[in-house]
């Protein structure tokens, strides 16, 4: 559902190739109308389509406007992307932040765009006029985003806003985490063959070593197959001492 | 500072120009250790050194490697990135989740890096078995980030966490992480006695089995201590057998 994601609207894009790489950034995260203010790169451009490769429909559907006031006319939310501090005084958003009022936006039916400037000058004055504020990406001191760049952190942090991903998960897998009895079953194991090797020794701190065995087992949050493999192990290693006690 | 940022390393490249993006990427978001083992592309490339423009200085101080192992010595936290889920058991994080650990290790002075596979294959699973854990960047369904892009999002993160004060640690350690080398001589050790043992059978499943015990271990994120311990379980349980035959 891309109905209400932000358009994305680029003020006389220099080059075809970073018009392709928008508009391919733009499919990666689910946006999918793209907008050219007087593009400098002229328009259908060949470079664009072959960058652009499968996202080839953003760049068919693509309109094209003379002027901003043209281009912006209808949206009710307009950020525009700025590198530099302006003199207005005027509110600057993170990606992140902006990505946030962007879906609240999109929740109230709103009509949202994120502008864009050229390669080189980046958005007049009197275009940044006609947002409502402003995002700035930030960077360590060497600062240069080109314009695929800046589109691919703006649709990355749009998509991350409705994102439902677990910041960490284990591959949910057939595998079946292993229960208490099973994990029980196999510390007794190791420890009765551990203490058959006298590897648990001096006596005074068999007990430390037991534990942190344990829980470095246990931190790995071990599945039935798991638990099965290590005893199957433990097993193996130890087996040929008994064939050759035979 | 990036003293303790994390190493990018980037295997089997097979173009210039990403590898200049990626070094772009990096000195636009602070990192700076560039890494790359057995380059397709060629090395030194002129491609590379002038699509890395303003960040030349991280491609002439690129070291580069020829195999996998050798990069990552030395590194106690190593993340992988793929796009594609995987078999093995493995934790996955998002670009945000992974900047925010890479940056609680530099707090606690652990060496990391993040693996990137080449433009066509990816990280082999051989690979993947060498990592702490996975990164996937969520996209929409269209999914085909190049590998300049994976580096410039991934770096974005490091430096948004900049100021990130996890909200809770998993563990106040002294421990110290255990180094790439230690863990590759601990499967190492393992996989040897295992194999005498015959428990590496049938032969045309051992990959597999050896991969299912990587990744049980590396889940456990052990301490270089407990790399010590387990070696020294691995030693006790076998040692019997030659007692035995004795």
């Amino acid at each position: 559902m891309t109905a209400h994601a932000p358009a994305i609207i680029l003020s006389q894009p220099q080059m075809g190739e970073n018009v392709g790489a928008a508009a391919r950034a733009m499919k990666n995260f689910g946006l999918s109308e793209l907008r050219l203010i007087a593009p400098k790169c002229g328009w259908p451009n060949d470079k664009a389509q072959m960058v652009a490769s499968g996202a080839g429909d953003i760049i068919e559907r693509t309109q094209v406007f003379q002027d901003t006031a043209a281009a912006l006319a209808g949206f009710q939310l307009v950020l525009a992307t700025t590198a530099r501090d302006r003199d207005i005084v005027r509110e600057i958003l993170t990606p992140e932040a902006a990505a946030k009022r962007l879906r609240q936006a999109a929740r109230d039916g709103i009509r949202t765009a994120i502008l864009f400037g050229g390669e080189r000058a980046g958005l007049t004055n009197e275009e940044m006029d006609l947002a409502d504020a402003a995002i700035t990406i930030p960077t360590a001191e060497f600062s240069s985003l080109n314009l695929g760049q800046a589109v691919l952190l703006l649709g990355y942090e749009w998509l991350k806003a409705a994102d439902a991903t677990p910041a960490s998960r284990t591959r949910a897998t057939i595998a079946k985490p292993a229960s208490r009895e099973e994990l029980t079953g196999l510390f007794e194991h190791l420890e009765r063959e551990l203490d058959a090797a006298q590897f648990l020794f001096p006596p005074e701190k068999k007990d430390t070593m037991v534990r942190n065995i344990r829980a470095m087992l246990l931190r790995s949050h071990l599945s039935d197959q798991e638990v099965r493999t290590i005893r199957g192990m433990i097993v193996a290693l130890v087996r040929n001492k008994y064939r050759g006690k035979a």
